[in-house]
């Protein structure tokens, strides 16, 4: 028995299996909902030959959808289009559940990858008692781990967001104008754009700490 | 004779005509500038008839351009391709002057309409010494008109962000993110999520002053 986990997110789906292979692709889920399937499928067929499966997602925020239970709806819809093997789905405060579950209740589906992220890393041999940081695309995520598990200020985004739990700064997408409200230009403060032109990964290339990719044009 | 005025912004086209006729359209021009020159044609075939034409604009800092001299000389080629008669362009340091001077020196054209009005408005009656706001969908001017000339302590955009004559406000685009921090929710400061999910459009929606256009989907 080999298990595959995937987790569906806004701007890149990921996918790893239990012998280690991981797969990644960017995916503008705003933007191309309607492909969600087809992507999912590319994705499982990079994963095989596996037998049991796993999701989590963040996808479900994105405002293609009207709200959070109709994103997590369609999400888990597209995995079981695409996928051969009914999946699992991690509950916020369920661990891992059955798809008919989630479907019940759209919203423990929501957002619940840091929390499958820290379950596991909290029964790792030696992170009893540790901080886990992880530092994504969009956001970054700080959680205790105590006595094996995640000991946690918040189970939503906007209760982990208010406990300082989920920063909402990340090394690619944030806009600078929602972290900086001016810059020193030539020793003059000067207030920035409030525009969508530059993000924290255009803040990497200025540092010389990324080289630039000209086929990443998008802002 | 009669004239027409138009300016080409980054999400709208507008016009008017020396008797009053006013005519505006949205044209997302950062998604679609390919389809400029067609969209000109028709704000212009509004406007007919008239024998002179002028031209305003601030699209040239869309990310659709490489650069803003790129996005000048792409804006006066489709006015061109779309207008019958040779369009006057208005520079930053010299009113309104002919399209040749506009292309040699293209970065004088550049987010010149704010100036054209503030020209415009100091020469009204009354307006000898005054302050001219002017509140936009992205941004919001602020102008002293002083001797019936615009008196400012910035002419490029860089300029007037630092002399705080050009505010990054307006009542539509603004991402709320780049204005607050966090919010109240129930008593409990609440960081916000730093993504394009909510504008300043949203926050007069919020507050009842303005009634929601199920149409409007784009954030």
């Amino acid at each position: 028995m080999s298990a595959a986990g995937i987790d569906i997110g806004g701007a890149n789906l990921k996918g790893a299996r239990d012998d280690g292979l991981v797969v990644t692709r960017p995916f503008p889920l705003w933007r191309e909902h309607d492909g969600l399937p087809q992507a999912v499928e590319e994705l499982l067929a990079a994963l095989q030959p596996f037998d049991r499966l796993a999701v989590t997602m963040t996808g479900e925020l994105c405002d293609c959808y009207a709200n959070k239970e109709e994103g997590v709806l369609h999400i888990l819809a597209s995995v079981e289009e695409a996928a051969e093997t009914t999946p699992n789905v991690w509950l916020i405060d369920g661990g891992l559940s059955s798809i008919e579950m989630a479907r019940a209740e759209p919203l423990r589906a929501a957002a619940a990858n840091w929390h499958a992220l820290a379950t596991w890393a909290a029964g790792l041999e030696g992170n009893g008692d540790s901080l886990l940081v992880d530092v994504g695309s969009t956001t970054t995520d700080i959680i205790r781990l105590v006595a094996a598990a995640p000991n946690c200020g918040g189970l939503t985004d906007t209760e982990r967001l208010r406990s300082g739990e989920l920063v909402y700064t990340g090394v690619r997408r944030t806009p600078v104008c929602s972290i900086l409200e001016e810059a020193d230009l030539g020793g003059k403060a000067s207030p920035l754009a409030a525009e969508h032109f530059a993000t924290t990964l255009d803040i990497w290339l200025l540092l010389g700490e990324l080289s630039e990719d000209p086929a990443c044009l998008s802002t």
